[in-house]
């Protein structure tokens, strides 16, 4: 019988409160993962499989994040990132703010072997199959060895975890020619065409990544980040005036009565609970970082995808995958900087 | 009594065709607004207040569009860009390609004194009123000092042609404090905020955008053409679910047409005649870009809107404001290599 996988659970910072996440725990533990969580003890209820470790200082609504992580290493998501790193647990989940499962990954778990910089994907909810896109703001600017790196580590990701079997990887650009987009893109365009290992499909834009081109989409943190929220405020934006239209008189709420079963499919597809995690690649180990608004449903979803990571061996793939496309990063090479800005 | 303004109208490139075009120019002058119209005559009918210059080369599905302006001078979307470098026409519209129109503009028309670079923008579809995107597509890398350009350019506009009396302007980021961004992004924040004759009221990250917290809003032509074409895909994949939803059964079916009414108002909202149009700022005469989908009221629409350009002087405006501020570009500085690459 294969050994039970440990997650580290954060469960201070869901809008739904750590009692939340602890009851997600408890059913992903009744399915046989083992959770380590870390929280309020006096708030959560225990559980078989659930180890709590009471930790009720949060800093999930921190300003500053990072200096949060550095000055209180009692806080329940630096303690999560720590058993990581002292190999009590194999993946970190955290409920609360990216930011601070970023300093705390990054500080804690550390940077992978090989690994220029880490990066948040972000599954975006495309019919048919989800498009993972990778960075969404881990790192504002990006060179184009780091893009190339951000896409061995989507690919593996997908393959891993989301069992995408050959994952199409594409690059986020203002056009589908590979002589479009800025010169760090141009430059990533020709390091991806005919790399070792990868599925290149080029340049995506826009309107065809919505299409589902690409299983995965590289592009840097700040464009990433700007794309996702977009998406998210025209989605809302749309569905509101729909509502909207549908409540405005007695004839068009008919309608939306009658259209609920049929658009009751389509509001899952935008079901926080099944696209609104984050997955924080490129640590030595793998960290998911969980919408604020998810239930436990979508509490115990996160710590079964992070259990798939580690069973999958997620990292390891990523470091075989840039190692033998000679994409790691070189020890001599001076180590950047990483200050998680956000 | 003022004087009629003359605007010139490539009527190659428009899905409909060039006598959709015409049609448009003949509804345009019978509201008075003079129209010189390049494109085939023989497609093409007269009109009233429309004069015909026959120029039947098209160059709008050039996929070099820069080196098919340079060595077509005959092209019709060259010889409407001429005419405004000679005065005969004020303002150039085009209902073709947006790189053939783009780079006719920068040769022909040319940069305005004080520009560093020419500017694409595009009105966004938000509930209330409409969002101005700037730039969206003319340049791929831009410097805070190009930024802080297109935040007075597209104000100007704004003012003058949408009639915002104080326009709101923001800078599109990763986050709404003042520390986020790229290092261009976070430079250009700094030097906007407390700007001469400029209501900027910070950043404006996707979410907001949608929201209309600004009615300018700033970035690179990279970052603003992913964000139009995301912003375009998601609509679209959007309300094709949404109408297949209202096929799939008959229960859907009879909600889809009680709604029907409801929603035509929200179609209207992303009519491509109402706001398919891109404003090409930054030269010496004001230029629109056609949709290319455009119904001959879209085009009508266009050259009044570029009637109200000249009439409005949106070039002085943005020349005065820039001045104003100290942010024109110095005589001394030497000119950037423009190259349309779009």
């Amino acid at each position: 019988m294969a050994e039970l996988v440990t997650v580290a659970v954060d469960a201070n910072g869901a809008d739904l409160g750590p009692a939340e996440v602890a009851r997600g725990a408890a059913l992903a533990a009744a399915n046989g993962t083992r959770v380590l969580l870390f929280g309020p003890a006096a708030e959560m209820e225990e559980a078989d499989g659930v180890e709590i470790v009471d930790a009720p200082v949060s800093i999930a609504k921190a300003s500053e994040p990072a200096k949060a992580a550095r000055s209180q290493p009692e806080a329940s998501i630096v303690q999560a990132a720590r058993s990581v790193a002292e190999g009590r647990a194999g993946a970190l989940v955290s409920g609360g703010s990216t930011g601070a499962a970023l300093a705390a990954g990054l500080f804690e778990i550390k940077r992978a072997r090989g690994v220029h910089r880490p990066a948040l994907t972000l599954t975006i909810p495309v019919p048919g199959r989800p498009v993972l896109l990778i960075d969404v703001g881990a790192n504002t600017e990006a060179r184009p060895e780091h893009l190339v790196q951000f896409a061995y580590m989507g690919a593996a990701f997908a393959q891993g975890v989301l069992g995408i079997d050959a994952p199409r990887v594409g690059l986020l650009s203002n056009g589908e020619e590979a002589t479009r987009g800025s010169a760090v893109v141009i430059d990533a365009h020709e390091r991806l065409t005919g790399a070792t290992g990868l599925e290149f499909v080029g340049n995506v834009e826009g309107t065809t990544l919505v299409e589902g081109v690409a299983d995965v989409v590289v592009t840097d943190g700040f464009t990433g980040n700007v794309a996702v929220k977009l998406m998210e405020g025209t989605t809302t934006a749309l569905l509101n005036a729909i509502r909207e239209a549908a409540t405005s008189s007695s004839r068009g709420k008919a309608g939306g009565l009658l259209l609920r079963p049929a658009l009751s499919e389509l509001r899952d597809a935008f079901d926080v609970d099944e696209v609104g995690n984050a997955y924080l690649l490129g640590l030595r180990s793998l960290g998911i970082i969980c919408h604020g608004r998810l239930t436990q449903r979508g509490f115990q979803r996160a710590i079964e995808v992070a259990e798939r990571g580690v069973r999958e061996r997620v990292v390891d793939r990523t470091y075989d995958a840039l190692s033998a496309a000679g994409a790691l990063r070189a020890v001599s090479e001076p180590a950047a900087t990483v200050t998680p800005d956000q």
